[in-house]
């Protein structure tokens, strides 16, 4: 139904965006402001029909791609609020000493956009980070102009979602090759966009083989250039006793829940949760497993990530010391996916690296510790993540000095009595981590920190005030935050 | 007199960086501050003795070691002020809302150390950026090991610094391998520093070839990591008519003074000149080669760098259609390192690549444009540079909102009127640029803002008051800047 495009149409593309970006880089803070509040508006406008597009291609229930929508319209608006303020662009500002020796100059400094960005719509977030998600918004805020490759596990709604953009730019004006849409179910389309030498900066999320060809792809070329991959993460969950025990019930069913969430396809969904061997831990063990048998097998985005749960979870069932916690009988496969609980003893996951990869679904191993020493053990031991969680009373929190310093060097965000899964867009989120949870872990890509993705610092010495960025000028007419030394 | 790092040594240096940092970056901002304020002092006392064998190894004059020196001080005092004043950890805060549905949680984001930091000493800056220079600077601020590999032209200028290094952290009973000193003149150590498991980031200032070599390791490393190598630019002055003829014997003084500052080995030199078809054009050429011709040989900084200098002239006199301003007599050679002008028409230049590589040295060439359209093409034609400089009245560069973009689109900073020789340490400074100038050009490696080149955002969820860092605690006892939404 849709071509893919051919190696002739993806360099025509990203020369039409390079071109587009000469324009749009000039616009101002509120013109890019004004132009995501509208395509907020004009996702909206595609009403029920996107929905019913989005459920067919992609097997989630109405209420979550309704959620996900309004998700997706306030990143624009957020970001877009975020965009005006400007405090993204870190603006600061040395006047000049001219009696000092040597004079000192006049050094303002904001933020430059780096040119077209490559976006690749995800297959688990349809909306919110696909065609006009997260990726898109941030890079529009900071003056990039943006080219989107199709998820092709949801192409209709990636159309329908692209001509919303398009209607956005036309009612403001803007040039429509600001975003341009194109569709890729073959690897050589990736390829050839993250290889374009206009291509100055590419969003992902998805798996790690495909986050890491892009950033081969884009640090071998002549000019290297950023790659912001989200790929994959099994956010350890840490258990203390006292606060297990005092709750443990309800800590069960909180954890089957975010297991099972969207049918395990969040990259925050708790893959591992590792415990001390106590009765409370026993209970836990039990109760989750019980309640994890008691949710319905759900149905996965497309067929290629049903198989590989299938098969990552029959993988991981019979590494060695594993215990199956859920019903046998409702083993996952491709055709029913099931909840997955499994249990193995800290020493058996010390020597077996396997079972620290992803089993991308709603599937959970429990890491039995003989005591805190080994815990650390197996948190050292871990790769990099995009959260930890710690079930913990405050005291016992307290006591876990050292494990708490290994956890912080191996996430982005801590969670402390509660759930990784459940992203707050808001200024304060850091979504991303360490290698290989992101392909770099100084930036976010939830919340309006992620314009910083797109943009560089740039600085003017000894300009005349009108000829500087609108945030450099003595006046400050667009009032933004500014660091004056 | 100084033996190379086995790769044992190198290994055992970094495992035990690795412990260092395990203490390190638990440490306050001040007791970092404080550290960084104690180097500075160590650096002082060690007296002429400095001055003496630095002028010997690097042939640099008193004078220039001397204001170096109080550059690398002044580095060190202001960030470790800026360390402390903490506007780095870029803090945001998004308070509770338990009254939403879903509720909103407690999301604090500051910053943290990535981990032990390799940095390469550079050659043309002894002291302001090798052992204690800007980077060691700026990874101490965030809370990183330093492990330093010693430039092999100043060996003994590194290891006197390092143990001013040593006996700061001494007196403020840090663990000593918070920074290790080694020496490397083989290419094998620095390879076994990049790719040591261990290593989180590296600084490097010098060659191309040099700094490719450093990230292409660090690419292709199990865990990629970040390299900030600053590796060479030609810096263009953009020359314009109506400023040039007013002034253009004080620009042609001015220039040949920022072409020859330290036998040309800044990073910053202005090694292009691209300039319209005019009078004011010839005379400054005129003026410029009489006062290049008045300025005596210099030694440069070790024979590699000479040897180099003259092959690269040698090689630049002779491609077509260059035409040799300076004395002919005065050819530069290995061992007379003198002035070089030449100049080309922009048809030349635009054909021949070769022409816009950087001639490391008091070098530079003069591209004839007929018009303004044809200077345009040559901007265009640049690689990514750390600056740019326009030499035109406000009404000239007014009228010349294109090239400004495509020259904004170059560089990390922009100087009007004036030299790219001289680098302000200050806040709103840029010191970075696209690629190839630098391999990261959303940081800056001058100004405290170059601190955030070693650390990471992280965010903690729902934490208890007391188990947050300071920065985040709800009393801000730092009294940091923080955003509050």
């Amino acid at each position: 139904m849709f071509k893919d495009a051919t190696l002739v149409e993806v360099e025509d593309a990203m020369h039409r965006s390079c071109n587009a970006f000469k324009l749009f880089q000039k616009t101002s803070l509120s013109t890019r402001a004004a132009l995501m509040r509208t395509i907020a508006k004009e996702i909206e406008a595609l009403g029920d029909r996107l929905i019913e597009i989005a459920m067919r291609e992609t097997h989630l229930p109405e209420g979550r791609l309704k959620n996900e929508r309004a998700r997706t319209m306030h990143q624009l608006v957020s970001y877009a609020a975020a965009c005006e303020r400007g405090d993204w662009l870190n603006v600061s500002i040395c006047t000049s000493s001219p009696d000092r020796v040597p004079p000192r100059p006049d050094i303002r400094k904001t933020m430059t956009p780096l040119g077209p960005v490559v976006v690749f719509g995800s297959s688990n977030f349809p909306f919110a980070y696909s065609t006009a998600g997260g990726d898109t918004a941030c890079a529009l805020a900071a003056g990039c102009s943006v080219v989107v490759k199709a998820h092709p596990a949801h192409p209709e709604t990636s159309e329908c979602v692209a001509q919303a953009v398009a209607r956005a730019l036309e009612i403001h004006h803007l040039p429509k090759d600001v975003f341009i849409h194109l569709h890729g179910a073959s690897f050589s389309v990736g390829e050839a966009l993250v290889k374009d030498p206009h291509t100055q900066a590419v969003g992902f999320t998805g798996s790690y083989s495909g986050g890491m060809a892009l950033f081969n792809w884009a640090q071998q070329r002549k000019q290297p250039i950023p790659v912001f991959a989200e790929m994959g993460s099994v956010n350890p969950v840490f258990l203390f006793n006292q606060q297990l025990s005092a709750d443990v019930d309800a800590i069960a069913q909180q954890y089957a829940d975010s297991i099972t969430l969207g049918v395990g396809q969040f990259c925050t969904n708790p893959g591992i949760i590792i415990g001390l061997d106590t009765p409370a831990l026993h209970r836990f063990k039990e109760q989750l497993a019980m309640r994890m048998n008691a949710i319905p097998e759900g149905k996965m985005l497309h067929d290629g990530i049903a198989k590989a749960y299938e098969q990552r979870a029959s993988r991981a069932m019979t590494q060695k010391g594993i215990t199956v916690l859920t019903e046998n009988s409702r083993k996952p496969t491709a055709k029913n996916c099931t909840p997955l609980l499994l249990s193995v003893t800290a020493s058996n996951f010390l020597e077996n690296t396997i079972l620290q990869e992803e089993v991308f679904g709603p599937a959970s191993l429990i890491v039995v510790c003989n005591d805190a020493t080994e815990m650390k053990r197996v948190a050292a031991s871990l790769d990099g993540q995009l959260t930890s969680t710690v079930i913990a009373t405050a005291a016992e929190l307290k006591e876990q000095g050292e494990l708490l310093s290994i956890i912080q060097q191996k996430c982005g965000r801590i969670i402390f009595n509660g759930v990784p899964t459940g992203v707050e867009v808001c200024q304060a989120m850091q979504h991303g981590g360490p290698f290989p949870a992101t392909t770099d872990s100084r930036f976010t890509s939830v919340g309006p920190d992620g314009i910083r993705r797109f943009a560089r610092p740039i600085a003017f010495q000894n300009f005349p005030d009108e000829l500087l960025p609108d945030e450099l000028k003595a006046a400050n007419p667009l009032n933004v935050n500014r660091t004056i030394e």
